[in-house]
């Protein structure tokens, strides 16, 4: 093996580091924006304000396809997702976007709610907690309004 | 040295970033679950409500032993940790599983607030808001209830 | 090739890796703390404790220069940021340290807010709601006090 050759071996394998790295990178540059809203207070104000925060980020990014927005709600936030709720609207309208809306299940068990007092067209998480921080783990933004 | 034996030495080289990225995925894959949860409001409703939090998260990864969790209290928030405090049981129920409870120092400072005046059995941080900072920047999940 | 040489080439790719490696992991040793703190209540007394916070911040890191802060004012908590404010004097103090301090368009928008109402000081973003997404994808720390 002369000198050259070995070198050209070496370069090569230098270079493998950088050519495993690209597809990572350019994955990571087409990914889509990925935002948890959390919803905790009994406050029918912060309830559109999430509401307006969801339409402004769909908006601000450049379209419903380019990010993928969960609004969960849990402690007293809970009521926002009852049948009653002043915001059944704004949800529904939500969902037609693609954005997942869902109720806290072990709220639900402390205030002895059943799905069948909630809207019809949410979806439901074990815990919130959880949700909130497995969805971080994951690399979503989290916001708390 | 051949091309048979060349291409062995690259395709042994390309694998090795591979090879060393293993472990760290493994040791990733094994890590227990870290969430900071931030006590900033003086509402022994939600103070009960992060007590809930906490053992539900618990019980949702499957145990004590698979998640590291720590509670800060600051501003208006740190009277959850005043030894009159409502959710005082609580709280040392939470300390036997391994839970940090911790006090803003800062806080206290601003409040003229002793620690003789506090549950004996917490801990302090300087200042809550760079402990929130950091937790984040070494991975810690970040609720806010 | 000798064995020896064929051992020492794949020593030496085995550690190309680790060495391209290491100036990131310096880079990231040196790199700035950045701590985004969010803003959505109309209660004087959490301004005051954000004036606090960012405070508190810069002398547990060890100086102004150890930290890039920005203040995100939305919602009803844009209240902060109008003429009248009483941390007024507060927010100038911090921005003479570096501290950026926005409010949010939107909000502004559907509170028919101008510029001219409030502080000539502060600076804008378009949505509060993806400044925390994207400073958190850039991995700023979230703060909502």
């Amino acid at each position: 093996m002369t000198v050259t050759s070995r070198r050209s071996v070496l370069r090569t394998a230098a270079l493998l580091p950088l050519a495993l790295a690209v597809p990572a990178f350019a994955q990571a540059q087409a990914k889509k924006h990925r935002l948890l809203i959390a919803v905790s207070d009994n406050d029918p104000g912060k309830w559109n304000m999430v509401m307006n925060n969801v339409k402004n980020a769909q908006e601000d990014v450049g379209g419903v396809d380019k990010i993928d927005i969960e609004v969960v709600a849990y402690g007293p936030g809970i009521n926002m997702l009852r049948s009653e709720t002043p915001v059944a609207g704004h949800i529904n309208d939500l969902l037609k976007t693609g954005v997942k809306v869902v109720g806290c299940e072990n709220t639900m068990k402390n205030l002895k709610l059943e799905k069948s007092q909630m809207m019809s067209t949410i979806g439901y998480v074990p815990a919130a907690v959880t949700e909130i921080m497995r969805k971080q783990e994951e690399g979503w933004a989290y916001v708390r309004p």
